[in-house]
């Protein structure tokens, strides 16, 4: 279908905008008055550089408080009203945004508010535009669309239909079952939103915190399909006021947006069985990875972090034959440790390998969803990667399932056999720090590619300040991708990454790595204090994790016991064992650690 | 009365904590659990550190989820309670913080609770520590201040009270007159927050948005006057979470805390006419400011803003006797131009000077909410300022109402005298911007200083993101100091600061200004098609606005017309007529003038 994205969602000018939607590949934009009256582009330069762009320009908005009121505040709304049509129509603008009166309505009547819709209507009509009336979740009276078409089927004029907009509907908790109700012809306009679930005030929830759809907790999937169940072919638009992606490069956030209305036409397409709708977009069937297939490090020298893997069992199964890159493994876990183009880096995570049902279709699937395609240098012998880059640079790559190791494990020679297993099973998950402007961005690319679902979000404090972690996850949990958002004071490298892997018998992995000289990150006395009070753990227990600097938690499900290295470069490793169906991450230990790495980095006096 | 401030007001290690509470004057401090937890430092070494610094540990604090139990789980929290309780003794602190059952109640029985309670008085006796009862605002079935005094009242046992928070009980709108019959020796604790007035579920609201007394929109002085009248006289003690204070320096939100708690004590004085509490600190009876003195530009070179004054009327007055500064000044708008200790540095706001009714009590109440004092160089024929630095480090200076000019104006020498009048009346506003770090606290110190009051905060959408604004101001409006918040991915310099003069002619002083060559922020063609559309203003009318870049702004109370001028480093000017009773900004036209100041900066493409 017919893609459209509200100027309002980027940042910038309005040309900037335009040419940022343009690039995505947006069909065409709404434009938000503010945008167009606080730029110097004439509204026939605006017409002609979106039609040089191939960017229809298909709503303007929003006219507000116009009808419900007494006929002299009405006169002067009209002439308003009329100021507004004859920009629209120098934009070559057919459609206008009208919201439901939020200031000034004094009638309670849907026969004065049709009424005064008609007259708008009539107005309307001699600028050769039509109105498409929105019910505001806050509007005075009208703050249910159902009310808006019951006011619109009175009105009974040609140039005055509806908007439906999925936050008014949802937001509010309305049922939009009734949308095909309304006559095709009708529905003037479709704006669409997603949102966290949130309990604030209706208003400021709107206008902060609507993120695009598949970031949100709202069925958009089923909001779009009674739209479409009642016959609307207009454009799919996307409106969404967001704190972030009002500061960050417009260029970049609509194709973050482009790539959520990708998704959801894909979503509301499955949800059609019988495919009467074939104008929808529909995405390659990938299914979700099943596995990890390895994590990438990168850094000038990665000689440190080969004293960490040694020390912590793991093995170093050969140098790659064309690059100056490195495998070491245990049990299902890989690492790989890359050196090249790496100069003046630090040890940081660069790449995340996944196994994957289909190579194929994850790879059309990514091309679709205009994933920028990552680069490996592959010769003819090599096993051929599917690869995109993450909005935030980590690279992910995906081969198809593998039973034992994958077939590019060969490509590297020399290295050393796994004598006898040293307990790690596997990556248990790779956590990824985001920086603040690709938080929600990263959640779309996980979600919309892979097929990864986000668990509830959570919040640590930290001693300079709250982390938010958001889990993508499979739901089998072969795939956990925590990602945390360090607190803005914080630079992004402030927090580290890291990555954690699952084991057989974490405390006898423990020990021999203590026994093999492993710097722990170490825990506090008060912490074992605490753990006894708080789960009523025995002495001896106590005693063995206090040795090991190990950490416990438990839920309702089973118990987790795990332990963190130091901090290499910007990552460090955790070791995790998870008893019975325990299915966290130890999360209320984070603050532990938050701040014994803060204590380990020397940025605070012991 | 005591102080005290709960370490989760704070960042940092519980050890930085300490030394922050110690170094702003606080008497003693809560200690929450997490900090002590996730420090090296044994409950023994914080209990010697705290002497040491003649701080009181008055509190350890949170035991969750005890109450409201059935039997078996009820034992796993007596031993999870007992063991919080030894650590309280090791620490030397008497009082527990007991939280209502938020997690686990499924008992909604008074009597049940309060037989938990007397339960575990019992165990806390044992250890020579008593515990403090408190309704959460979000607990399962107790969160009303009233019926955790019911069930403590029914538990009838020397070692269990209640704690009183302001929070808890004003965020769901609980009257707190009943306060007043609670004994005085039932109330264990009193903790402090205020919060801006926000529609959110309570439960992000409390530990998101908290602020210091003085803040927010919360009635403290009647609160604590309840809890006083009761004979409460134990330690005022602040518990802020708060996302920004999380992030900042502790030494310096230390010093913010106890400013709020000063402020405080001396309004709950000033409510108690009979003068019972006498342990309460009052402060120096200063009345806000009547004018604006003067505001101080610095910069190595003044130069630039010496063209735009000149171009805008105002007039040299002089160079002063000892120092590289001069003063330009029009009407009773006098403008400092500094040029000494300035290296390096682009033209902006470093000082604001008012006149206030009592110069001696404003340098007392200063110097009794700790505001560091500002220095300037005085000889002994120059008139002696009251002087203090603001938060941001902006400096703020007072004398004497003075009817015509100031004395200090005769320290400056060889200047032009004002022949004609240029139009200008006076300063009408200095807008302040505003790092995230600083915005509360400047709000507090405008507030507690000079009494200024806060309008209703307001968000002004730029092209790169929402900018907050906040009003501090008199009553009367002869000072305003609107404090702008740049989007945080900006820095703190990418936000410009102005001074806004008061004209009585501003479409003459604009002409005036445009023949002498000055270069105004140009206002786009669309602005003005709007403005006609949205105030119905006549076509003359808009073409006057227009030839001279003036904007235009209409409330209910009458209308608004002013101008900006090109941004001279980092600070530009304002010219507005304020016709009828006009009280606001022009707020609606920012979203054009920071658009316009951006393509003026050349950081967008025309």
């Amino acid at each position: 279908m017919k893609t459209s994205i509200a100027t309002v969602c980027l940042s910038g000018s309005l040309v900037e905008k335009l040419h940022a939607s343009a690039a995505a590949g947006f069909d065409g934009v709404e434009i938000f008055e503010p945008d167009l009256i606080a730029g110097d582009h004439s509204p026939e330069e605006i017409r002609a550089l979106a039609r040089r762009l191939g960017l229809t320009l298909d709503l303007y908005q929003p006219l507000r408080d116009l009808e419900g009121v007494d006929e002299a505040t009405f006169t002067d709304n009209l002439r308003r009203a009329a100021a507004t049509f004859a920009t629209a129509q120098r934009l070559g603008i057919q459609t206008v945004l009208v919201c439901s009166n939020v200031a000034t309505a004094t009638v309670d009547s849907d026969e004065v508010s049709a009424g005064q819709l008609r007259r708008i209507g009539d107005v309307a009509q001699s600028y050769g535009v039509r109105i498409a009336f929105e019910a505001l979740a806050w509007g005075r009276f009208i703050d249910d669309y159902r009310r808006a078409w019951r006011v619109v089927e009175l009105a009974d004029h040609p140039a005055v239909g509806v908007c439906l907009d999925s936050f008014h509907v949802l937001s509010l908790g309305h049922d939009p079952a009734q949308i095909t109700e309304i006559p095709a012809d009708k529905i003037f306009y479709l704006q669409l939103a997603d949102a966290p679930a949130l309990t604030m005030d209706v208003l400021s929830w709107s206008r902060h915190h609507r993120l695009f759809p598949g970031e949100g907790a709202f069925d958009l999937t089923r909001f779009v399909s009674c739209v479409l169940a009642a016959g609307y072919d207009g454009p799919l638009s996307l409106e969404v006021f967001n704190d972030t992606f009002r500061q960050t490069d417009p260029r970049h956030t609509a194709v973050h947006a482009l790539r959520s209305l990708t998704w959801l036409q894909d979503k509301v397409a499955a949800a059609d069985p019988e495919g009467w709708r074939p104008d929808l977009t529909t995405l390659a069937a990938a299914k979700p990875p099943t596995a990890f297939d390895f994590v990438e490090l990168k850094a000038e020298d990665t000689s440190e972090v080969e004293v960490l893997l040694g020390q912590l069992g793991f093995t170093m199964r050969g140098r790659h034959r064309t690059k100056p890159v490195s495998l070491w493994s245990a049990g299902d876990a890989r690492i790989v440790l890359n050196e090249q183009q790496a100069r003046d880096r630090v040890p940081h995570v660069a790449a995340v390998g996944l196994q994957v049902p289909d190579a194929g279709a994850t790879t059309a699937r990514a091309a679709q969803l205009m994933a920028p395609v990552a680069y490996r240098r592959t010769y003819a012998s090599e096993q051929p990667f599917g690869a995109a880059v993450a909005p935030d640079g980590t690279e992910f790559y995906w081969i198809p399932e593998a039973h034992g190791a994958p077939e590019w494990v060969a490509e590297f020679d020399g290295g050393i056999p796994e004598t006898e297993p040293c307990g790690v099973r596997a990556i248990d998950h790779a956590n990824l720090t985001q920086p603040w402007q690709t938080a929600e961005d990263t959640v779309l690319f996980l979600r919309s590619v892979f097929g990864l679902t986000p668990d509830a979000p959570a919040e640590v404090p930290g001693p300079t300040g709250l982390v938010r972690s958001q889990v993508m996850r499979t739901e089998d949990g072969a795939i956990r991708i925590p990602l945390n958002v360090a607190p803005h004071v914080l630079d992004h490298s402030g927090l580290a990454q890291h990555v954690a892997f699952t084991c057989s018998d974490v405390v006898g992995l423990a020990r021999r790595a203590a026994d093999r000289g492993l710097a722990f990150l170490p825990v506090s006395d008060n912490y074992y204090d605490y753990l006894r009070g708080r789960f009523g753990l025995g002495t001896d227990e106590v005693a063995e994790l206090k040795e090991l600097n190990l950490l416990y938690d438990r839920s309702p499900d089973g118990h987790f016991v795990h332990f963190y290295t130091r901090t290499v470069g910007s990552v460090f490793f955790e070791f995790v064992q998870r008893f019975g169906h325990y299915d966290g991450y130890g999360t209320d230990n984070a603050p532990v650690r938050l701040a014994a790495q803060r204590v380990a980095a020397g940025t605070v006096r012991p």
